[in-house]
């Protein structure tokens, strides 16, 4: 890996690309701010979290947490790699907005917003910042929460890795809007647009031991996205 | 890289996982069958697609395409990993269907169906399987519209690299139902359920300059999950 330096800028905020957080290609859709990445993470559920594992690639979806600028995530102390910490990660965070229809196929595209940090991750073993983190990552999963159910124990808190990677190596890429398509496509003939897309939470299913009469509490009910 | 053989049973379709497919944990919310695997990857849009660079891992959301046992992405023809092909990577394509309120901490979860593919990308340069994964790509993320749209021209083709992955080193792991309380925990005063998630298409938004009075057609209107 290539030495790290810090690359958040204090003073404005914007987030320094470095040469794998700028994307390659498409340069131009890069929203190199870190209101924009914050706004990307906090909205989203679902990291997909890559790893190298004997020389290959692996990418996991899972569950995440922020607290200013870091990113929390967890899972079984018994998963060798979380065990490790101190590994190299990459966690992309994506909405798919809406599917981009062109009128040459050349300009199929997806209106989309996604969040990439690099880094080293950290395995975080002392308290306070343990209880915190897993606090967070419940909290982004379903807000509310952590105070309406049972804490961890201490049984269950062993069986637990958090890891951490810092957010000073990220950027964030977002498209919208109507195809880019050559000016000598466009015909009043062809139809081209965009077929927005919308993720939606339903009504909550109580599980089968909730009495009957029971309310929904209404950290579950005032649940959006 | 540890030596690959064809891990697909020819007689009866399920995969046989290696050691990295077989995700280590919670083995019992693996489904190894190719159907599943089909399920998922067929009502996915986006991928997010994992190789290494200098050591540490990237992921970034792309579109693709399935031809029988083949996930083909996509890319620049510019960017250097896609024009070098031969390198391992990791896809995965991940449906969150919901979020899973426990009645404590630790068992909080989500409903979810994903699919895990490892290989070495193939960088696909000869006719006809080319434009083959490109119609195939291009019709997962918009159906009926490679017939629709203008074809690509020479200089398009030129610009755009194809990867292949061959899927027989995969996996799918599913979990669906109500929170895996721990008996002591349950009791009428504390809710615990799912919180569905659905993703849907919306109105088509025709671009501006699509006239007024023009219908959408109907392979854009029929569009659905």
């Amino acid at each position: 890996m290539p030495p790290r330096a810090r690359r958040l800028d204090p003073v404005t905020g914007t987030l320094s690309p470095t040469p794998r957080s700028t994307l390659g290609r498409l340069r131009e859709r890069g929203a190199t701010d870190r209101a924009a990445l914050y706004d990307v993470l906090d909205h989203g559920l679902v990291c997909h979290l890559a790893l190298v594992r004997d020389g290959a690639p692996v990418v996991l979806p899972t569950g995440y947490g922020r607290i200013g600028d870091t990113l929390y995530v967890h899972g079984s102390s018994g998963a060798r790699w979380l065990r490790e910490g101190a590994v190299p990660v990459c966690a992309t965070v994506t909405h798919l907005d809406g599917i981009v229809y062109a009128r040459s196929v050349f300009h199929f595209s997806m209106n989309y917003r996604s969040a990439v940090a690099h880094g080293t991750a950290r395995l975080v073993t002392e308290e306070p910042e343990r209880t915190a983190a897993l606090r967070a990552i419940v909290e982004h999963l379903a807000p509310g929460s952590w105070d309406h159910a049972r804490p961890p124990t201490r049984r269950e808190l062993a069986a637990t890795a958090v890891l951490a990677l810092d957010l000073d190596e990220a950027s964030v890429k977002i498209r919208t809007g109507p195809p880019s398509d050559d000016p000598e496509d466009i015909s009043p003939e062809v139809w081209a647009g965009v077929v927005p897309l919308t993720t939606t939470f339903g009504t909550p299913e109580p599980d089968p031991h909730v009495p009957a009469d029971a309310p929904t509490p209404p950290h579950v009910t005032a649940r959006t996205l």
